[in-house]
């Protein structure tokens, strides 16, 4: 790295839409920060794709923010950083952090009785990632993994207070509340959305740990560390979010207001086969 | 066409899984022909996707399926059909037949009040074009189309008969129920795997029509049209069903065992993007 990346952007992704309450933590802690923000609306959800698919998609994804010039990147995907962090890494050459470890380690550190519960994708919680950090950053702790596939679609339906939701959520929460965890990791990004009514299922006492603030913290550790932290008193470029998606811009915007509490600029759509 | 054509497959592409209640009926109607059936499972759902986005999908697998040698094509995905076969049927040197023409034909024909109702994805509902087709064939019919955009993850969950599909079919249906349509199409190839539950909801009294099974009997008399029917005097190949994938073989030919009645040759996986 060389000087003058700290005026560049942090480049942010995930399959579609969730990422943004990634997106919308890290413009908390970190304001004075330029954000470059992809969501694959093209070939969402990424939950039930298979391990090679997603390293696949999450390669012409980092190869995409390679020409937006990004000094770091978060890969604000849950099951692509279960599935392709890993792999990745080491091919590109700024500091990229996913919301896997982060969120693994609050809860380790947080939780009393050592019983942690994990809801994400059906792709996320098979890759066991969360349940391999649990482990190695809480040695003896019991881990418990629940799929939840039906969260994502009822969320996107824009479900997040509805009966539906609500029986789905009685279901998927059951064994989890019967082993008795006291920390649970909302393991995709959509699950924030619902956070008022997984917490009425899990009931008061038990923590609710959000990876995405967790990154954004962890991002501001990274961009200290590396000496990348944008100068405040340089003039901010005209356009400091920009967002880019793989499918229609238009419902892309409209969605995002719902989870974004400012104004977005239509987005712009990118052909992410051609990378 | 030149003569030895007859003895080429049909070609048969959907967005995933849910084609294969279509090809199941061509099964029934053309047990004779050879089938090519192409699932585009890395990038399912296409339901909520843009039509630009199905589109460029369609362009790709007609590539695809040209590679195969097809004699004719179905486009059994009716978010594909409806979205992409106008736009790109001039572009295919073979008869090639869609889902939505024969569904609605059927259905106009049927009904007896002129109240005839659409379910689909949001793509087909939005396209309209049930609704036109609707009215060619019935001018003065009264279309009532709803998308159920939950179906499809509810159905792919494998939740056929749970309370969850129930609740949503009661709230996706009322409104149908109400307007007093006596004809419903079930535009979705998902759809028919819910039927006793659709049946349960909308009365007995109402027709439910499965445009897989009119377009098998319409694809039959396109071959018959073009002389295009296979001589079953002459051997049938080893493989008579070829199936092909985007993603993981192994999880679409579990899903495709609860569909089919036969064991299913795993699918080979290719990567559609290059077409």
């Amino acid at each position: 790295m060389t000087a003058g990346n700290q005026s560049k952007p942090i480049g942010i992704f995930d399959s579609g839409l969730g990422g943004l309450t990634v997106f919308r933590e890290i413009v908390n802690e970190l304001p004075n920060e330029d954000l470059v923000y992809f969501g694959d609306t093209a070939r969402v959800p990424y939950g039930s794709k298979s391990k090679d698919t997603i390293v696949h998609y999450t390669d012409q994804i980092l190869s995409f923010l390679k020409t937006q010039e990004v000094k770091a990147i978060v890969v604000a995907c849950n099951t692509a950083s279960a599935y392709a962090l890993e792999e990745l890494e080491d091919r590109v050459e700024v500091p990229i952090v996913g919301v896997v470890k982060p969120g693994a380690k609050v809860a380790a550190k947080e939780s009393k009785n050592g019983k942690i519960g994990v809801i994400g994708t059906k792709g996320t919680i098979r890759s066991g990632l969360y349940q391999k950090y649990l482990k190695e950053y809480r040695p003896g702790a019991e881990v418990f993994g629940k799929p939840c596939p039906l969260f994502v679609p009822l969320v996107e339906e824009g479900l997040w207070d509805d009966v539906l939701t609500r029986t789905a959520a009685a279901r998927y929460l059951k064994e989890l509340k019967e082993a008795g965890v006291d920390t649970l990791i909302m393991g995709c990004t959509h699950y924030p959305l619902i956070r008022p009514l997984i917490r009425e299922e899990m009931g008061e006492d038990v923590l609710l740990v959000n990876p995405a603030h967790e990154t954004a913290e962890r991002m501001k550790e990274v961009l200290e560390l590396w000496e990348l932290n944008r100068d405040p008193a340089v003039p901010r470029s005209d356009a400091p979010y920009r967002f880019y998606v793989s499918d229609d811009p238009e419902s892309f915007r409209d969605f995002a207001s719902k989870i974004l509490t400012f104004p977005l600029p239509l987005p712009e759509k990118i052909d992410i086969e051609a990378y």
